[in-house]
């Protein structure tokens, strides 16, 4: 396969490669390379011509509850606990409605198509068969995801809170049928937060991992009053990340660990030597009140940071917006920190696509051997009247644009449909 | 006129008033009253009924510049002054031509209509044909708006500098033709801002205010570099406030200040006696790093301050992404400084809404004898399978909702249209 046109991708942090009317030579799904006028040996391919569209990396979502999509934008008068309490918890116990959670799960995978995300990691509910579906459904769409099934057996209220053994017998289950059934779907283990998990539970799911060599992903360290809980609760863990080491839950390589916002020089080292994927979600902790993550600091540390939504503490699945948010929080932080100097948008553009794509392997750039995961972009309203840069064009719709922006999608090379008709 | 539905306002900063199910009885385009059910003498209109929508009030928009909507999102990489020579200036060039300045105010209004904005106050550019342009476009439109030209002469480029007589003479043209043609758009004075015009200019503008009872818009206060720069062309004013003050540009009730971020009491106290509307503009002060305006003590203090856009130093003409901001913002302060509260969803709309309304009368609210402005709002997705109140639906609106959710829109009770075909 050949696409032509105007392509703009960040194999470093702080690099922005833009190739103006290209060929990008597309095999088996994975980027050849680019050509700028193209060679006699592919004469008989059907070339697709974007013209003067931009066509970048597709978004790699790695924090996102699914099924609180639905539940976007309601109650964010509130903080993190409260809001869980009144907000959350009961949107989630609809999911023992099957009815209830096909309809959701289709709206979610629409949305994250809709946005142009075609990998993400997700938490589902405590329950099974909900789980499986929305696993199903994303197969069918043609995304690629980490699901796992929620695990909370502790301060949960009664309509969630499960059993330990069976609660850790269904996650098995549930990861052995999905290597079983599924291309593009894998398992994470997924126990909610320290407060919501006992030792048994984390036990448990650390087991799981070093049985089938899982990712994991949780939260971590998101607000004062849910720090100074699992505080209370763990007297004798130093740290808020002790908790998750001592039970097998920061896997080196393949852990998210969402927020990481209150963290000690400490626990940073151990997250770095881990290389576990903080998820900075700024959206979400703007709405929640959490705190600003001190994200230029950990990058010129050397952590593995991510842009994530953490849908629906924030209130869009579109990444563009969660890339702003990162950038506007890194402004207002700068004002008050003039050492730790704002994100550019070449830099946010990294973390929300090959950042957070290394998670999937080779995912997120145009480099040679990369998955072709693109989205075609066109931000024109004046009919040409008005020259435009590829990179304006980008920035045009990084803070201005949404779904009716993005003209094609593509994963693995293959153009991706509008999942489900509702 | 009868419209049936769940209507929602703010009559006060701290209170949301919501008639579910209710009509509402509309007389020669203002509020009569609401009933829970419909009286005899109405047997015979016309019910217009949205069902399980909400209907909210219409946006006003208090500081928008037009010619610069179609640059929304470019150049944020960069601070108020770079980013000004670098992008601003040579957008606002463009609106020398006649076919440029038609289509992009075409789209503006396009814009304006699409995010519920029914009546604003914007700058055009220094061109006399296309500011003139801009205020037929808008009549035509059926939206009402206060709009000046700007004026400026010195400190900008060539292109966009000024005679003084001549750029006084062609405002008090404008003036004129404005007050003979047009019922609902108005003539404002636009001096761009203390740098970029001579001492000579704001006094002449001062005069023509006087003659002709006008009200003035301009920007004060926004980012330290400017302030330093107007002290430096200013040195024996005592404030930035008193540069305005002393050419007669603070009109008493009449005047729209945007950004005031950086103000001493002194000029907090000059700005509250004259009862000026300082113009709030989150997301524009993220994008530039320009600063955290202190809502909370102002509107402690009493000042009179709205939320607006400031596009295109905000990336969208959509005020539901600024009451956002403007949470968020206030937020992130919060966490700085625990004494001064985050701005809650109710006062955000009130800002938005009945605040900057009152800068056209009876606007921003369903009170009697209010101007029936509004939008119709639809959320739901979930097919009625969750249940939402009005101000469930309201917050999914305001955080996660673009123009397709806004079913309806009205000015002075009359259904408003999309504007332009293009």
């Amino acid at each position: 396969m050949v696409i032509k046109g105007n392509f703009l991708y960040t194999p470093a942090i702080d690099k922005t490669v833009i190739q103006k009317n290209a060929y990008l030579a597309i095999r088996n799904g994975r980027v050849e390379r680019f050509y700028k006028a193209l060679p006699e040996e592919y004469a008989k391919e059907k070339v697709i011509d974007y013209g003067d569209a931009v066509i970048i990396p597709a978004f790699n979502d790695l924090h996102i509850h699914a099924p609180q999509l639905i539940n976007r934008g309601v109650g964010f008068d509130k903080e993190l606990l409260p809001w869980l309490e009144t907000y959350t918890f009961p949107i989630e116990a609809n999911y023992a409605d099957s009815a209830f959670a096909d309809r959701a799960y289709k709206i979610f995978l629409n949305q994250m198509w809709a946005a142009g995300t075609m990998r993400f990691s997700a938490f589902a509910t405590i329950h099974k068969a909900a789980a499986w579906h929305l696993m199903e459904l994303t197969e069918q769409s043609g995304l690629s995801a980490c699901i796992g099934k929620v695990n909370m057996d502790r301060n949960a209220p009664d309509y969630l809170c499960e059993e330990t053994e069976q609660s850790l017998e269904e996650t098995e289950e549930l990861i052995l049928k999905c290597q079983k059934e599924f291309k593009n779907v894998s398992y994470i283990l997924t126990p909610r937060f320290v407060p919501s998990t006992t030792e048994k539970m984390m036990a448990g799911l650390g087991r799981l991992g070093e049985k089938y060599d899982l990712p994991v992903q949780s939260h971590l360290s998101e607000n004062r009053s849910e720090i100074a809980w699992v505080k209370e609760l763990h007297p004798n863990s130093k740290t808020y990340t002790d908790v998750y080491d001592a039970h097998g839950l920061l896997r080196k390589n393949k852990t998210i660990m969402a927020h990481s916002i209150y963290l000690s020089g400490e626990e940073k080292n151990l997250l770095q030597e881990k290389n576990i994927m903080l998820a900075h979600c700024a959206q979400s902790n703007i709405n929640l009140s959490s705190g600003v993550m001190p994200l230029r600091k950990n990058l010129a540390q050397g952590l593995r940071c991510c842009i994530a939504s953490d849908v629906a503490a924030s209130h869009t699945a579109a990444m563009n917006r969660h890339i702003t948010a990162s950038i506007g929080l890194s402004k207002i932080n700068w004002l008050q920190h003039p050492e730790e100097t704002a994100l550019q948008l070449t830099e946010a553009l990294y973390l929300a696509t090959k950042q957070s794509g290394s998670f999937f392997g080779k995912v997120g750039s145009f480099e040679p051997g990369y998955d072709f995961d693109a989205l075609v972009i066109e931000t024109d309203e004046m009919g040409g009247m008005l020259a435009r840069t590829p990179f304006e064009k980008l920035e045009q719709y990084i803070y201005a644009g949404d779904d009716r922006n993005i003209l094609a999608r593509y994963r693995r090379g293959k153009y991706i449909e509008k999942p489900f008709a509702l």
